[in-house]
């Protein structure tokens, strides 16, 4: 086997990929634009280009690419991908190996689990051998690995650790259910808990009319910096994101044992301002036994990890 | 190999034991009591008296034993048995391979791990690759087959299934915290809606004279029958041991996606009172995907899980 691979993450607006040595060293990357939106033809019509430019001087032994939906990674075929336009039981690993000369062998698998792969082979995970990785963006995502092995369900459709119950009859979750992890420690929750606090005219003006002018995906840095600078509501925010998001690992723990969660996404940022009420939830509620063995740790590889675990994808095979 | 092996379940009151063929069939069985809260050094000795019983006129290939608490299956060490005296750190397998003679081979495994491979291999999951028990007794109990392995944790502290959070801030469990699916859907659960129901004093008088004449194990079945009767506060209390049932279910198919959820242990009699609420709570709680391919049904062994897991340690090696 060479010494390279390729490794690809799939996002809704970007694809970012890397030419990676077996170590988890990135030799080369680039990102490009997805159009997802537009269509999974143009999607894989931009992946054939950076697959192209990125292999272009290094020899290359595989392609590893994280999908954000649900996949049949043995097949190689996109079961269902909200973000990806007409990618509904999308065979796209026949469709790319048709069209990448020379051929290579190529892998897929769902976007959290590379992270969690990522984490576990080069980051926060290296060396153990279970862990939990959760993902804080405008939802949350999450990826399983126990005894090694990566488990997302019997049917794929495993790891939605937002969809955890934290909250019986708590906030309303976009899955059309109640009281989800994610309706509480994500984007989405950030802007439930916004929601509450302006109907319970508990956030003072001042914040009110920054919140208001703030797009939304900068709101957490936001409130982080107003958390940081003592905003009541803003900690308010963050220890209720914390203390759901611990509510959620306690329950994993009793179930699984892991020896380490990771957690990882854009939210994760904000670690200082809400990680205390997470340790606090996870200590009240969860067994001695598994409490104590239980490391609780931010993503090592942050923006990486997605593109690494999908190089691991081929260094693994 | 012989065609028969030996299948032990330690309880804490009694030793049960059987002479199984390798399709899961009793050929001879045998219980008596373990002794468990005399000692160790009793229950060894009962142990031994079972085993020689059973394995007159049979030509035994191995000894499984399924034992009530953490410990370590490889090295044959019982970390710690609340209802076994002084079994802390207790080498049992040592112990028992020098006074079995001639000598076989021992295999050691949690008891509710055991009840789940029983479940996997010869009752309701005979076939899938994956599934969850759940054992409805005292406590909560709960075992995991995922990919056709048990999983039970990075340090053997997993499966607790009676753990997982679901009403925060809820009732008290006997773990210290608050809200576990154990302080709702166990006979501790049970014990605590006739409390609430008492204080808030919606049982009706000819009831709390029976609930107060029942002796503590037999509260179940006066209650599935005075549901099955029409009594109000009765069908109530199945329906929040239900509903609470079906949101633990809820979290662990969102996270884990099992082919199959299975409910034993002695509660389960009351399947019918209690089943339709939990149904109820997991559609209502599930992500889609991860619902519509999940099975939830009855333990098809019954009180033979846990022997027949113990078995199956043995014709798995």
């Amino acid at each position: 086997m060479s010494r390279y691979v390729i490794g690809i993450d799939i996002g809704g607006t970007n694809l970012r990929g890397a030419v990676v040595d077996s170590k988890g060293n990135i030799a080369k990357r680039h990102s490009s634009s997805s159009d997802a939106h537009i269509g999974i033809d143009n999607l894989v019509c931009n992946l054939i280009n950076l697959i192209t430019f990125l292999r272009k001087d290094y020899n290359i032994a595989g392609i590893g690419i994280g999908i954000p939906g649900i996949l049949n990674a043995k097949n190689g075929v996109i079961t269902q991908a909200p973000n990806i336009k007409n990618a509904v039981n999308y065979p796209i690993r026949k469709f790319l190996s048709a069209k990448i000369k020379p051929k290579l062998p190529i892998y897929i698998e769902n976007d959290a689990n590379c992270a969690a792969i990522g984490e576990f082979r080069f980051g926060a995970g290296k060396g153990l051998s279970s862990l939990i990785m959760i993902t804080l963006g405008t939802g949350v995502g999450g990826g399983m690995v126990l005894d090694g092995q990566l488990w997302n369900g019997a049917h794929g459709m495993g790891g939605e650790i937002g969809h955890i119950k934290v909250y019986p009859r708590g906030n309303k979750c976009n899955c059309g259910h109640r009281g989800c992890l994610e309706s509480y420690s994500s984007l989405e929750g950030i802007k439930n808990i916004i929601r509450a606090g302006t109907k319970e005219s508990i956030i003072n003006k001042s914040l009110l009319k920054k919140i208001k002018s703030t797009p939304e995906d900068n709101l957490p840095e936001l409130l982080y910096k107003e958390a940081k600078n003592g905003n009541r509501f803003s900690k308010k925010l963050w220890e209720e994101l914390g203390t759901a998001l611990g509510l959620g690992i306690s329950s994993i723990t009793n179930l699984l044992n892991p020896e380490i969660v990771i957690i990882g996404g854009g939210i994760a940022g904000a670690w200082q301002t809400f990680i205390p009420s997470t340790r606090k939830a996870v200590q009240e509620n969860t067994l001695i036994g598994p409490y104590n063995k239980l490391k609780i740790s931010r993503s090592k590889l942050k923006d990486d990890a997605g593109i690494l675990g999908a190089a691991s994808l081929v260094i693994g095979n």
